[in-house]
């Protein structure tokens, strides 16, 4: 008895043509969350998504989740789709969290095809916006139902999903969505598991299962001279210059090999092993790898492990710009009077934003005193997000590393990512289970630029191995039922 | 004999009203240079404007001045009105430079009246755009020649004039039309002096002559790093940031007292003696005057020869911004591909933008090597001028200090100005004479802001002021010629 029955990997690559022509649909609903004037797709979006997933057998709630302010106008948000299939006690319950708004796409941004024409390329690439970013994965679990429907076959867990449409434009409404339905009666009452695959590979070769992100703490440096911004030529050296004082400050947070300069931060880290380092040493990753996604040979170090415990591991922290200054192009001799420098800090366990933020400002007063300016000198937090790290050895990531093993007969790398995915936690909060991020597609999609792609083959055996994964959750259950007798 | 006949003074008074009515119809004209919709109302103010010295006798010629490229239009330059009274040898010739043109103004950018409607407040404030920047001087000299013309009185001097429309936009044109008619045979050929009214006093109580300006040298440190913008989640402490690199480099500029930190730059400049600083102590200014324009107690120094020195005879360098990296409002995590960071130095004599130039260059390749960066680091200068002093004791100072006192019964402030007027230097080198800044209006006019206004006194003691100096002049004229035998 295999966990993957050939019956299902067959269906999977006869229909692989009708799958891609369903993604090509997807992809050719406008459903941009942070426009405005495609509001309505995001509405045709989610119905389209609810219709499709109905079709194989899933019961459907969309909910209202209220309006919004966006660009100075109230707005309805997109419906929040719930899905919910089986409700066997003897199986586990898997919650599937996916999202089928887009990011912006213009042609005119650098597209070399209508980014909302699903376009193969000879190279196997998939190209148009959303195709990996989110509604390939999304798609990749339908196509899966669609064989237990068709074939009539029982599906081996419980199935909820959650898919919303504003991801792209800050999740709102979400958290209260997912905090209302996780109390008992919830619709999200008794998951066992979560799995959310809205990530990356690392590269372009080695599948992934994610067990962390870094959590994140922006701020704002707000310096206030003048009343009104002044001419450099009759102030200059006449007056205290915020934009003076501010880069200065900024000068004082990181050093140019990303050493955090701020006391106490850098340290709540602990240093990491041999064994630790280990970890690192054998993902397939290679300072080639980040430079060719950076475009240059700007990598921090020339040691691969390095490299990456600094993006999974440690804290980052980064001068996003300033607000209030001068940023066109040309020449404007002006002495801004109020600026705002922006920067944030990636968190790592036992980083919070709360114990960060005493750090950050007992810093940046001490500085700013240092100075000895007349300018008026404000710390602002803007917004925090908590760092994220799980048990790897829990079943959930058992499943999905014996899945990914079984599809592309390859162990995955066990990855930490050094961005947010703030729904990671709000389940992980609300639910108290475990949360395996399950990537379908490459480090090279470009989720957010132009010309972003699924590969064929990403959408293809990605399905198959979401298929593979909750059959291996079967499994599991069965093993931690049935205290491992049955043969695998 | 006087040299300011009370018939030339009553003439002033008595025709006040009509020369305010006169000033309404020039401000309604919205001859904004700096935006293409308004071009054809530059286009009107050139043509009222000859109308109006021709009407008082003067032979005008509008040039030509060619095209241009503004806003990816090509577009005519508005023409300059050159002017032309008088040709008596045993007479000075006087050149007067004015402009037509003005900033932009909208009454949404917080106007209390329409910008292009001159209204009188109780206060005496004339509120316009261009009331006193500087429709209001230039008409202070037509006022003076139509008492000559309606009165049939001799103009004391012979009398050349250059009114150009491009003055708020880079006086695009102007270079080229003062060399070619300040050599012989040309339109300036043979002027004696130069007098500009095109600045303000220091405060709203003393009459100011103007005897410097500084130069400036704009520069922009470009820092390049990855090939797009990054993700700071999945590239922070992975890659060489250009932000913190151009961060770090800009702080090593100038110390927030205004102390410039390039090495070189500020010990060009000599110490001030005892009998410099005098000069500054002189001046009717206090540190409150400073802090009231800049509306926030933020001097450098409760000195204010200290603090006028540092506007007038010292270098200062300005931080303006940064352009490529976040500006606008909330919180964005984006590492920027490409930043340059903006600033200038104002400069005084020996200084000039080519002897700066090493100096700065020097500094900031040494200090980007310090830092050790992959990125990629170019320093460009985006324009310069030279600073200009002249000689007070020239006699066209004393004919405008000897004018002031008649007028204002007081000395005037002899003041060097913190910022640039390139056409001052444009006329000094092509005609090698002496160049005076006579300014009519105070320095709480807001040249460049919202409810720009003139005081009617300023405007009508104004035009009595320069009616007077031109007659000084002829006195100095006189005097030079025939050795002092005329009483004055």
């Amino acid at each position: 008895m295999s966990a993957t029955p050939k019956e299902f990997l067959d269906f999977v690559d006869n229909n692989a043509d009708a799958f891609i022509k369903r993604l090509s649909e997807a992809v050719s609903i406008k459903s941009v969350s942070g426009d405005a004037a495609y509001r309505s797709e995001v509405f045709k979006m989610s119905d389209w998504i609810s219709q499709q997933f109905k079709a194989v057998g899933v019961e459907i709630q969309q909910v209202d989740l209220g309006k919004h302010i966006m660009d100075g106008q109230e707005l309805q948000l997109p419906k929040a789709v719930l899905g919910r299939l089986g409700n066997n006690p003897n199986k586990k319950t898997i919650l599937v969290y996916g999202h089928f708004d887009v990011q912006p796409a213009n042609l005119s941004d650098g597209w070399n095809t209508d980014p909302f024409v699903l376009t193969a390329q000879p190279n196997g690439q998939l190209v148009g916006r959303g195709s990996s970013d989110d509604k390939g994965p999304v798609l990749g679990w339908l196509n899966t139902l669609q064989y237990h429907h068709d074939n009539k076959k029982e599906l081996p867990v419980n199935f909820r999903c959650c898919f919303e449409g504003m991801e792209e434009n800050g999740s709102e409404g979400l958290d209260e969505l997912v905090e209302r339905e996780s109390k008992p009666g919830g619709w999200f009452d008794g998951v066992d598991c979560v799995c959310i695959s809205d990530n990356y590979w690392l590269n372009t070769r080695t599948p992934v299962l994610t067990y962390g992100l870094r959590g994140l703490s922006y701020y704002k440096l707000n310096i206030t001279g003048p009343a009104r911004d002044l001419h450099s030529g009759v102030f200059g050296r006449t007056v205290h210059e915020p934009m003076t004082d501010l880069i200065k400050l900024m000068s004082t947070l990181v050093d140019v090999n990303g050493k955090i300069l701020i006391p106490g931060v850098d340290e709540m880290i602990t240093t990491a092993d041999v064994e630790e380092r280990k970890l690192y040493e054998a993902l397939d990753y290679s300072i080639d790898d980040v430079e060719a996604s950076a475009g240059a040979s700007i990598a921090l170090s020339t040691d691969k492990v390095e490299v990456l415990m600094g993006r999974m591991r440690m804290p980052s922290l980064s001068l996003h710009g300033i607000e209030g200054a001068f940023y066109g192009p040309g020449a404007k001799t002006v002495i801004p009077a109020k600026v705002s420098g922006k920067f944030s800090i990636r968190l790592v366990p036992p980083q919070t934003p709360e114990n960060v933020l005493p750090l950050v400002k007992a810093h940046v007063e001490s500085e700013f005193a240092k100075l000895g300016s007349k300018n008026k000198f404000e710390l602002e937090e803007l917004h925090g997000g908590k760092p994220w790290v799980t048990d790897i050895n829990h079943w959930n990531f058992q499943a999905a590393r014996t899945a990914t093993k079984a599809i592309y007969n390859k162990d995955p790398d066990m990855t930490r990512e050094g961005g947010s995915i703030p729904v990671t936690l709000t389940f992980a909060e609300a639910l108290g289970v475990n949360v395996l991020l399950l990537p379908m597609g490459r480090g090279d999609d470009g989720a957010h630029s132009t010309n972003e792609k699924l590969d064929r083959s990403n959408f293809i055996e990605g399905t198959k191995l979401l298929g593979t994964e909750i059959r291996w959750n079967m499994y599991n259950v069965i093993c931690i039922f049935q205290a491992h007798i049955m043969p695998l």
